[in-house]
């Protein structure tokens, strides 16, 4: 519809997840009317992003180095592991300040209707990291969805073996959310994990 | 809270119109795990737009020539100039098929709010495309918003003391939609310029 490279910038922002020809379209105009719009220092970071942004060797986190800021940091404790799926998980637990353990990052979750099976995790290498003993707790915080769960439960059958305590987030009600707009499941597990209060 | 060039990118993606802090995390995210995804095309081609995309010298359409393919093209009208506010405006009426004239682009409405007045659009650019008699009809085709209603009234007074036909997109019920649903000042627009079809 558009000439030539114009119609290649909305094909190729159309790529992007959440982005469809509409917004593709609303963008790329933008981009070509907008003096403000710094293009070049958007292509400029894509091509850093592409060339210098990795995964750390040790927790597959993000990371500019070989091991990541959370990795290289000595102030956290090296003998508790939270265990997630994506990167992205890792910043959201961190924006909490609750925990100040290291990280495992999976790449994903099991899923056989996909094809991702435990071989395509980063399993092998979470095992390796806990075969020297210093990690005492493994929390897993994986998604709490089916492919989230069935990992989970994964996980905990092969660490049964070794001698490392193993926890899972709680599953309850959100916070700030309404008892009766919860779904059955979620109101389900607030009931089977519910805590003493008194007495 | 990622690190360096990673929220770098992230900022510069939310830069983007329709692109919230959410969505410029999850696409940045994308970018970086999906081996599918073409990194380097995105950069490049936003550097090709960056350098080979201009303005059309004659009607301010985008283009990679002097003169954008509608104008370059002998099989289109000469004498009808349809007037938009933006080069989108160009596609959505191109879709149609129903046009086969040249376009004038204004580069945005009159909105003394925003600032923007007659001055700061290619109305003078139009007027000199008038001035040699070729054209016989322009249509204006402004959004059916305030600042293209005030844009259309003053092109419409402007071109009174040319020899030329003016003409308005029609206002009204729009095709596949529900009366009950259309707000009130479409349904007097609507009934105004309502056709007789027998009698």
């Amino acid at each position: 519809m558009y000439e030539g490279i114009v119609q290649d910038l909305i094909d190729e922002l159309g790529r992007l997840p959440g982005i469809g020809p509409k917004s593709a379209q609303r963008i790329a105009f933008h981009i070509l009317q907008t003096e403000s719009f710094d293009v070049t220092k958007l292509a400029e970071t894509l091509l850093a992003v592409r060339d210098k942004v990795r995964f750390c060797e040790q927790c597959g986190n993000v990371s500019e180095q070989d091991l990541c800021s959370i990795c290289r940091d000595p102030r956290r404790s090296q003998n508790l592991i939270c265990v997630v799926e994506e990167a992205k998980d890792v910043v959201a637990i961190e924006r909490t300040r609750e925990f100040r353990g290291l990280y495992h990052v999976l790449g994903g979750a099991i899923s056989p209707i996909d094809g991702i099976g435990p071989d395509d995790l980063r399993i092998r290498q979470l095992m390796q990291r806990l075969a020297d003993g210093t990690v005492e707790e493994v929390i897993i915080a994986t998604d709490p969805n089916l492919e989230g769960e069935a990992t989970a439960t994964y996980l905990s059958r092969l660490l049964k073996s070794l001698e490392i305590k193993v926890s899972r987030l709680a599953s309850g009600l959100p916070v700030g959310g309404d008892l009766e707009y919860a779904d059955e499941v979620t109101l389900g597990r607030a009931f089977e994990g519910r805590r003493v209060v008194v007495g």
